[in-house]
């Protein structure tokens, strides 16, 4: 017999992705053949000269502790980065943070700013595993409603405002939105911002889809849009999306004086950081030519045109062309099969594995999240199974 | 202006390392030139055959994202280090993760058994970057007294029980411990697990100094010694120390299956684990020869010997001869001063950094940690400086 565990575990979720991942397994099991469209992991290895930048600091010794912080050449890296691609200047000695991942900028940030029960809004819908974390810090969820406007999927100021209690702290925004592909443009982050200075409140801006947008969408940095947020806002990003360096896990946080400082605190307590060889490859990455990540975003754009194809002139659904990230959302026509269910028969009868919009919100029902993270083969199979499973499913 | 910050960062204090770096640095920049015996970082380069492994993951590509409970590979691998080195059977498919370090380690298994105000018991003096993690995870450390007896730090039952409340959870231990140095023994251990099966407490057991154990002591793993505590204990260990690969941040933790997918669910909200080529290279690790941890072991030896050797025969302090670890805890002959008060002194005027016993617990005071983690020509002009040092101050 065990002693009990923390109360505070069972309010925690498993991802859509793992959720969805046990029943792909269970399927396969049962000899279900299946392609996925789920992940949001790029398929493209890691440019050969961020990986040769690990084995030579690596055979350098550069395996001691690193600083706490993260090593200085890696936070200037991430401070001429932040000048060179997103407008903004930050001290490297004081204001940046190494993170393993953007997982773990969003987990410090929450546990910096975050009193028990206080509420962190989240625009609905949205990825799934900003719930736990919130959680686990102690806060509370309060979901900001986004309904579907045509074919994009928008946060109104308005709607914010609407969702502010007296025990709200924080919004935390995501551009590029994962899953609705909005990018925000400058006048809607303005718009938010007045919101968020009105109301004196923390905004957390997490920023990792921001290398690939499409069209004439542009990634533009919430406090870059408003300076005025800059004493409010924790920018937090992670080189795994714009340097198919997923399983590195590295990232950043950038953030005025004294947060920097909170959230070293509660980070040397619990993680301590990327490995110092990884801070090495990452501060290549950052430094180095980026005519690799300019390469990735043209094979995502030709992805992301092949969803848009494939899944257009349906009955049963239409796709929403995203401005930014790595997914479609597939707007289903309306019938008496909630997003899950059609998730299910897809993955049950045609062997395609999608993520179903509920999954990220209540406004997320009646969509399904078509990634183009992987591409090649599985996503030409994918994109048939899916046009075939749709249509099936419609015609019953 | 800022909105205020969580109240849970004024808990958080930096390790004494870190306040005792600070001041390093600040003498350094008047001009003192300084030698440590501070930091329980090897100094021996991470053995070449790991190294190699790392490079080869990388160049084969192994940057996805990882398994979160861990690559079963790796899993298997301190499944088989288990068996192997501590007589310990744990299931890889649902009893073992992998975590970035045992800093990661220790916070996940506090997150999955505290809950807000719930005590753990600390023997003191011990790692002062135990009690910051279990304040962030809500609980209260509660120091169990170890005074010196003899020539060596002991935790007694009856100590142990002497501090149980309402309130207490967990019994934390780390063996071998630092800085005493001493490494449990059999009976030591049954006793104990008799007063932590009696009070339905839970046991984290950190093994992170197993590797070094010196004259006839013997790292002997808590659940090995008491069978039964096994439903009850977590047990956490890194490859840092043993291997020298602090700066990789790798390490894992076994523990019943229910505890360890409550730690998954804390895990996947908060960190996602080490890198996977990372677990790669520490699979090689564990699976490989241990040639180079028993020639690392031989060196420590001969350090401590050093250290012994240097500082005997001395009125102002006589060392206290380690069973395990890196350090040497010399106890110093009463005097009006602090154990701190002399750690500033051979500081300011000797140029030597040691770390003062109280950083540890009341029960440290008196005590100073000198590290042998570092050796060469620093180890013996640190020890020469101190010698020369702690006689001046004894003489005034």
């Amino acid at each position: 017999m065990s002693p009990p565990l923390a109360s505070r575990v069972r309010d925690l979720r498993p991802t859509a992705v793992n959720r969805v991942l046990a029943e792909v397994r269970a399927a396969q099991a049962r000899g279900v053949r299946t392609v996925s469209l789920m992940r949001g992991e790029p398929d493209l290895p890691t440019p050969a000269h961020i990986v040769e930048a690990a084995a030579r600091s690596l055979r350098d010794g550069r395996t001691g502790y690193p600083d706490n912080r993260g090593e200085l050449a890696y936070r200037e890296a991430v401070a001429l980065k932040l000048e060179r691609d997103n407008r903004l200047r930050y001290d490297p000695a004081t204001e940046i943070l190494a993170t393993s991942g953007a997982t773990f900028g969003i987990y410090a940030a929450l546990m910096a700013v975050l009193d028990p029960g206080g509420e962190v809004l989240l625009p609905d819908p949205i990825y799934d595993a900003y719930a736990s974390p919130i959680r686990l810090a102690g806060g509370v969820p309060v979901r900001v409603p986004c309904p579907l406007r045509g074919l994009r999927f928008e946060l109104h100021a308005e709607a914010v405002a609407g969702q502010i209690t007296a025990r709200t702290r924080a919004l935390l925004l995501n551009t590029p939105w994962n899953p609705t592909g909005t990018v925000f443009g400058e006048g809607e982050l303005r718009a938010i911002a007045r919101v968020v200075m009105e109301r004196n409140l923390w905004l957390l801006s997490d920023e990792i889809y921001e290398a690939f947008t499409y069209g004439g969408a542009r990634h533009l940095s919430p406090v870059a849009a408003a300076p005025e947020l800059r004493p409010r806002t924790i920018l937090i990003n992670a080189l795994s999306k714009a340097y198919s360096m997923t399983g590195w896990r590295v990232g950043y946080c950038a953030a005025p004086p004294e947060v920097a400082s909170a959230m070293l605190l509660v980070l040397q307590q619990s993680s301590r950081g990327p490995a110092t060889f990884v801070q090495d490859a990452a501060t290549e990455a950052l430094r180095g030519a980026q005519d690799a990540v300019e390469a990735m975003r043209r094979d995502y754009d030709a992805r992301r045109a092949l969803v848009l194809e494939r899944l257009a002139g349906m009955s049963a659904c239409h796709p929403l062309p995203p401005e930014g990230g790595f997914f479609v959302m597939a707007s289903l026509a309306p019938s008496g099969c909630t997003s899950d269910e059609v998730r299910r028969r897809l993955l049950e009868e045609h062997g395609v594995v999608v993520i179903h919009g509920a999954a990220y919100g209540a406004c997320g029902e009646g969509t399904l999240r078509v990634s183009f993270a992987a591409g090649g083969e599985a996503l030409s199979e994918g994109l048939a199974r899916l046009r075939a499973g749709l249509e099936a499913i419609a015609a019953e």
